[in-house]
């Protein structure tokens, strides 16, 4: 039995875009300005990580008590401006046709528990999803951690799991992970970014994957 | 000598993310639910455009009146989101030398007069800059109309041109006008979206671009 491993933000809910922005208000509050379009292909990663890295293109260093307040300012600025997460185009009827035919299935994602709540709750999922988020995890992606505990609450082996998500981070972290990664297009990322990271398959959204499923070996 | 025309949103400022969620939420309110990540690479075309092809995808359509103040509606959201642009890297530097050295340069934009005022102050552009906006074109990218406008209006002949632009449609409505078009990263498309729609070369943004000028034939 196949199983599907699922990063939130940019794949199953449309939080992108928002949050590009409300880390660059954030950094730009410590005195590091960047370009959105660096912040959004860095969204995915540890918010920890990212603040480094991008003080580090800055040519400067935050300390780690300024990096932790940054991007607590991040998650305010972000529900400002997204309080309502919306999900992205197929992605809960995907998961309610996941739950009917019981393929295991769960959410890994970099997001901290109370960030990502609202995103849940938009997603319709029952009590007892499996959702591993950054809180849990030792490294975030492209650390594989956050796949591998993932994979271990469904049980299955890694062989079997399939990883899908939208940012080059998901597809590193799964490779490492020992999964095979499914793209998609609705994070923002181009198709061959993707494919070059070494995406198995590439869908323009998690409705189009709906639709191709066989492609991964699983019928719904 | 070589004439270098900009497109603005995404090349000279970073106002593509503020653009893609302020047509999502003027989209929204006239029934159309649409990806973020969709919009996005719609950023650059003429407005009525962009919610026709918008409209359509979502198998619906939106008459004329109604297109015309759901275009509007994204010009408030966007002033509300975005009221001071931030220049890209390097746009400010590259503008003030192109202006030093007397390299004919002009921007042209798909955007309307109003509503790129902020972008244009950001710039500290001088009076007399060449600005063609999307109010003075028959048809905005990517159609030709508004680079070719802009070409006749440094007075040099298109094959001495280069257009600068983070966005396919730049680059095709460049190819369209017989002209040589450089991509950049600042939009937030990727790589080889920008070398498959034909562009010349593609650098992360205007700063890169001022450091490999000479690739463009100029010294500056």
């Amino acid at each position: 039995m196949k199983a599907l491993i699922f990063d939130l933000d940019g794949t199953l809910v449309d939080t992108v875009y928002a949050h590009a922005l409300a880390w660059q208000a954030a950094l730009a509050e410590y005195g590091i300005e960047t370009d959105a379009a660096r912040l959004h292909r860095r969204i995915g990663m540890a918010g920890d990580l990212l603040v480094q890295e991008v003080a580090r293109d800055n040519g400067t260093k935050l300390s780690p008590a300024k990096s932790k307040s940054a991007n607590e300012r991040h998650g305010e600025l972000f529900a400002r401006l997204a309080p309502k997460p919306r999900p992205l185009d197929g992605a809960v009827e995907l998961l309610r046709k996941l739950r009917q035919r019981r393929v295991p299935h769960g959410i890994a994602t970099s997001g901290e528990r109370d960030s990502i709540r609202p995103a849940i709750a938009a997603l319709k999922l029952p009590a007892g999803a499996i959702v591993v988020d950054g809180t849990s995890a030792h490294q975030a992606k492209p650390a594989p951690d956050l796949f591998i505990q993932c994979q271990r609450r469904l049980r299955a082996p890694e062989k079997d799991c399939f990883v899908i998500g939208d940012a080059t981070w998901d597809v590193l972290a799964a490779r490492r992970a020992g999964m095979l990664a499914v793209g998609l297009l609705s994070g923002g990322y181009g198709e061959d970014e993707l494919y070059r990271a070494g995406a198995f398959r590439v869908y323009r959204d998690a409705g189009e994957l709906l639709g191709s499923i066989g492609h991964l070996g699983l019928s719904l």
